[in-house]
């Protein structure tokens, strides 16, 4: 049996609880969890936000731990092995997407905390291929993040291409976009951070970012005009693109990795003369996500966290409701 | 003095009018107009749609001649040379956009009939860099239609490494997608062309097109989910944009390079899971139009056109507001 913390129903109280893995399968890990990250979809399973969610539910989809057991057929893991893992546990390895190394495009992707159990609990299995083992020189405490929050907008630079040579924006200075400006900072780029909360103006330039701007400031952001290269957008709430848009000069991309309430309207004529892309991309593979360690480690780039023992997770998930934690709360397994 | 047909009001009669085009430039040659095709945006500059026409007007931006004079810094072209020139007639060659080959995307760039005279005359004059030489096996009859309505979409291509391994849809078969259907199809790609006239189907297939699919037949694009690789849209009209964002697979990108009236609304969940792009684009630079200038000749590539005695262009002009000519009028010289 694993023990876990479980809520019975959408934003219910969260209680100890056991359920049974059955059978190890023959490319399974299992992991003992050491620390979990908390994101905001763990907030939206949790509200049954999108109406996928089945009860009781485990979320927890920023796993840090260390093998206990394989599977009989898991031949590149052994106990004891430090891993970490994101918001997928399973992919097929056989489609197109995951033949062509698009394993998060997977066509039957099987995510770690819907219709199955995630990592606020002492144990979880995934299947191997998604175990992702962690650099020597990256320390495992802190780690957790990068396996959602990380990723997400790590991913968009290996997919499109962002090059040293480019200017970038970051909108949005939290879970996600703090992990950005490390990135992109370390990758060569020229940073701005866009936020709408003067308070982290400094905090992003520590992060990372050599110029910040106003993300709600109109007149700001026109004296931006055709400036970046590519503009990465952490948020979920509905801004002004248009004046994104025009901030991109030739070649410029608009990239959301947030979900915003109202579509993004962008009219053809800002496209065309400028040949400028607006795209959103998921978590990414797992090559990404070790490439993604690898530079981590290189760099020393971390997620800054606020600790809490699991045994509060109701805490934290309220503390996460009420405002935005600096940047990253993570649960230690107390169990 | 050069003879040109001018309006000299937005919508009004066409006259022969001349005009004294001064001293040639160092770097400009002087083209003897054989042909020139009919485009909707000449409709769009003479009926003062853009707000930006200047009176009299001469439009004409899909011209081939033969060069007639050149300038004193001319070394690339001599009289007698055949040649083509489509909407652009200039361009600063030291920006960064032209210094990187992106001379379309010039931050100075001159159009051929916005503030000047263009082709809808017995000569014009071009920066020599713009004027594009024939390959010999080119029929220069036909080809005026490649300098704008080729180019448009052949520049896409080109500029997102479409692959003869796609599975590619061009939404509207008329003067750019019944060049891109002929393009796609020697590109090697799937072709499907997406039509809303019933009686364009066949020629589609003639075209190019390996399929045909109803284009305002909601139930008929649902059934396309998750198929493309690539979307080239050359309508001018608003669609079920979140269908045709539906029909793309993982990394699909939705392409315009038509203007519709309303904004392209996409929410970001469709573009995050799959990586999808949204995205335009104007004319290509010279070095891509020489690109497709030999794709067409080895390929035996040529618009469809119906042709007219320059004389006649108020009825050429008429032609195209009153319906779709099947696919590009051409105007002949005959002063």
């Amino acid at each position: 049996m694993i023990r876990a913390w479980a809520a019975n129903e959408a934003a219910g109280a969260f209680e100890l609880a056991e359920y049974d893995p059955g059978a190890m399968k023959s490319d399974d890990v299992e992991i003992a969890v050491e620390s979990c990250g908390l994101c905001h979809s763990d907030m939206s399973l949790y509200e049954d936000e999108w109406g996928v969610t089945k009860f009781p539910f485990v979320g927890g989809h920023e796993v840090v731990g260390t093998i206990s057991k394989v599977g009989d057929a898991v031949t590149t893991l052994k106990p004891g092995d430090k891993v970490g893992v994101g918001w997928f546990s399973r992919s097929c390895l056989t489609c197109n997407p995951c033949m062509g190394g698009d394993h998060n495009m997977c066509r039957s992707v099987e995510q770690i905390a819907v219709g199955r159990y995630g990592g606020f609990a002492e144990a979880v299995r995934v299947q191997a291929s998604w175990a992702n083992k962690l650099p020597e020189d990256l320390k495992p405490e802190d780690a957790g993040p990068l396996f959602c929050g990380g990723i997400t907008v790590f991913n968009p630079l290996v997919q499109f291409g962002v090059r040293p040579t480019d200017k970038v924006g970051v909108i949005g200075i939290g879970g996600l976009g703090h992990l950005a400006l490390q990135f992109l900072n370390a990758w060569g780029c020229e940073v701005t951070a866009f936020t709408s909360t003067g308070a982290k103006a400094e905090e992003a330039k520590q992060l990372g970012a050599h110029r910040v701007v106003n993300s709600r400031d109109d007149e700001a952001l026109k004296a931006e005009a055709g400036r970046y290269d590519f503009i990465l957008s952490t948020v979920a709430s509905d801004l002004n693109w248009s004046l994104y848009l025009n901030a991109l000069g030739p070649r410029g991309r608009l990239h959301t990795v947030g979900v915003p309430p109202k579509p993004i309207a962008a009219h053809a004529a800002q496209l065309l003369g400028n040949q400028r892309s607006i795209s959103g991309s998921p978590l990414g593979s797992p090559a990404t996500i070790r490439q993604m360690l690898d530079f981590c480690a290189r760099h020393a780039i971390s997620p800054k966290v606020e600790r809490l023992p699991m045994s509060r997770i109701g805490e934290a998930f309220q503390k996460l409701k009420d405002g935005t934690p600096r940047y990253r709360i993570v649960l230690d397994n107390d169990f």
